[in-house]
């Protein structure tokens, strides 16, 4: 599960076009676990896109043989110490905060397989499209460490008696029963992974990025808000989303059946 | 989207018959757009049922080729501030709170299309039987005007990554991929549509309103509350229901093998 | 739905084998009604349970042509003081919280029919397994008793409108409905409903009962959370988990490709 790290290779690569950054987990001969090295270079670029207005949709994808396999089991057993784990899980739930707080819209695209805190990036994705072949998987209970982290993110994408099944048995599912639950948005044959997801992204990245940074933030908000707060929370970003140039813009060209413009204001 | 209103029209019909109220959305022309008009004739409608006892059940229906396009969006531009747009999103905010508080089951009919506020409704509504060609959506992303109060109730009735696809994508989904997802009860043929509806709704006002009342009200304040309050609040909810004479008479029916008769006491 | 108990037959039976608890309901000619004197039995079972650590999971059946038909009518009935269904549902509700406050994962193996509070124990079990003509439903509002203490569970275990079609309709769903809903895990043939469950409960009780009580316990709290809360909590839980003795054994194990040897530490 771990592999020494080369320290001339990044652990995480980004490439940009289009208005979309694409993130890829680059631990290829590790599955891409999440070693405290890689969730900072993860981290960072997700820092640096957070304000970068050229960016409209993020993808995040791995490289090699799966998507991702969690954390780095090797170097998790290579230090004993609390304050080390704390380290380790404080970075992860950083970092799944941090994909939920990204003003951007994010895509995961997953292959071969997402297990432990890799499922949980799935489950953290705003959208996830994978290969049909894909499988994922909550397994800490097989080596002892229950997925506790993971499974917040997987309980609140799927219904309750499924991720318990994932939880309890450790087992994997596969692609189809993963968007059976809700999991994922799409399965496609791995050799049309690329184009689905870059029409998915294409799209996104197509609206104006105001009124996706505006939308995102409030739909995590309000779903943690009892209904009337949460219609009285929506209300108000309604009037503030209908103050921006881009909705005037938006409704216009929409009555008069021409192409938006965004400003992104 | 928008048409003028012709003020001889209802904007809301009204049709009662065997204690089911039917009303229907009449702005054919703008596919019933929710303009302050007809929020206005809906609220009004709503309250009055609230307190009519004969009414047990509330279909929702609209008229012409769709059920529902959402707000009107042509009055909502013609003026630019946030005053106004603050009443037209409290109208809208309001009007759903009181289908989910009004004592009556409120089935909504769906044809068409419902998209934005009009899938809102469908969301909202206690159920939702669609004909099978309809299309669902919140594509206020692609006017620059995010579908925030939307999401609300549309994020309450499916899972978090398949309402993230609607409203990120601006994307329709069709009445078969509703019903997988949650946000409808069935999908039939539109010839079968009236047929289904009817079906659903006298079943459901053969029962006790006293206890169509009871249960509705305690279903979605129990919703928001953490499990052993939930547990505490509907235990209390359950011996005040005993203690009324349609729960005496409808146990004693059962258990005699004959058919109660209600009261609604 | 009531038959005199005879005072010389448990109310519920256990038998325990390779550290797998059955307790089996056992009022088959009252379709396993939860009378105060089987509520009674099956408390004590489960409390006991609680404090077994040779018990790892723990399966929930009932004898003769159904799981469970709910609350006892004909005792509900003998007494129209409301201290008496006070207490009724006081031990319902104590026993469905004590159902997931175990220490052990519940699997609920059904057959038959489960309704009323019958499908309240499906919906609250962490597993269920069906049999494939098993139907189940919540249609108190027949006999002018809302399922308001079921729904607590059920609403939690399935989308909002499909729970309120059963609420209010009284109807039954069948085992392949459940299963789309989320309700149960699995739906097999009747003559493979054994094996099916044991399977399920075999593979969860290899693996460490400590992991899979902190993993249980955690679950259910994290969910009523918001999502930062919930990270920062169960990311305290993988800092305690790692410094249990099984999660090094699990982790070491793994890495030397090895089964573990769980101390339960």
């Amino acid at each position: 599960m771990s592999v020494a790290e080369d320290l001339e290779t990044p652990l995480v690569l980004r490439s940009d076009a289009d208005g979309i950054a694409c993130l890829t987990l680059n631990r290829p001969k590790a599955y891409n676990a999440l070693s405290l090295g890689l969730m900072a270079a993860l981290q960072a670029e997700l820092d640096a896109i957070a304000s970068d207005r050229a960016v409209k949709v993020v993808i995040l994808e791995g490289t090699g043989k799966g998507f991702c396999a969690g954390h780095d089991l090797r170097e998790m057993r290579a230090r004993t110490d609390a304050a080390f784990h704390e380290q380790v899980f404080a970075a992860c739930s950083k970092l799944m905060m941090s994909i939920t707080e990204l003003p951007q819209p994010v895509i995961a695209k997953v292959h071969g397989i997402a297990t432990a805190a890799g499922c949980q990036i799935v489950a953290t994705a705003d959208l996830a499209v994978a290969a049909d072949d894909t499988r994922f998987g909550t397994p800490g209970v097989n080596i002892g460490l229950f997925c506790s982290t993971p499974m917040v993110a997987v309980s609140r994408a799927i219904p309750r008696k499924q991720v318990m099944e994932m939880l309890l048995t450790g087992e994997m599912i596969d692609a189809d029963t993963a968007l059976r639950h809700g999991l994922i948005n799409r399965a496609v044959p791995e050799a049309e992974l690329d184009a689905a997801v870059s029409e998915m992204a294409g799209k996104i990245a197509s609206k104006s990025p105001l009124v996706l940074k505006t939308g995102k933030a409030a739909f995590y908000r309000q779903l943690e808000m009892p209904l009337a707060e949460a219609y009285a929370y929506t209300s108000k970003v309604m009037v503030e989303n209908m103050q921006a140039r881009d909705a005037a813009e938006g409704i216009d060209a929409f009555i008069e059946k021409r192409s938006p413009k965004w400003t992104g204001e």
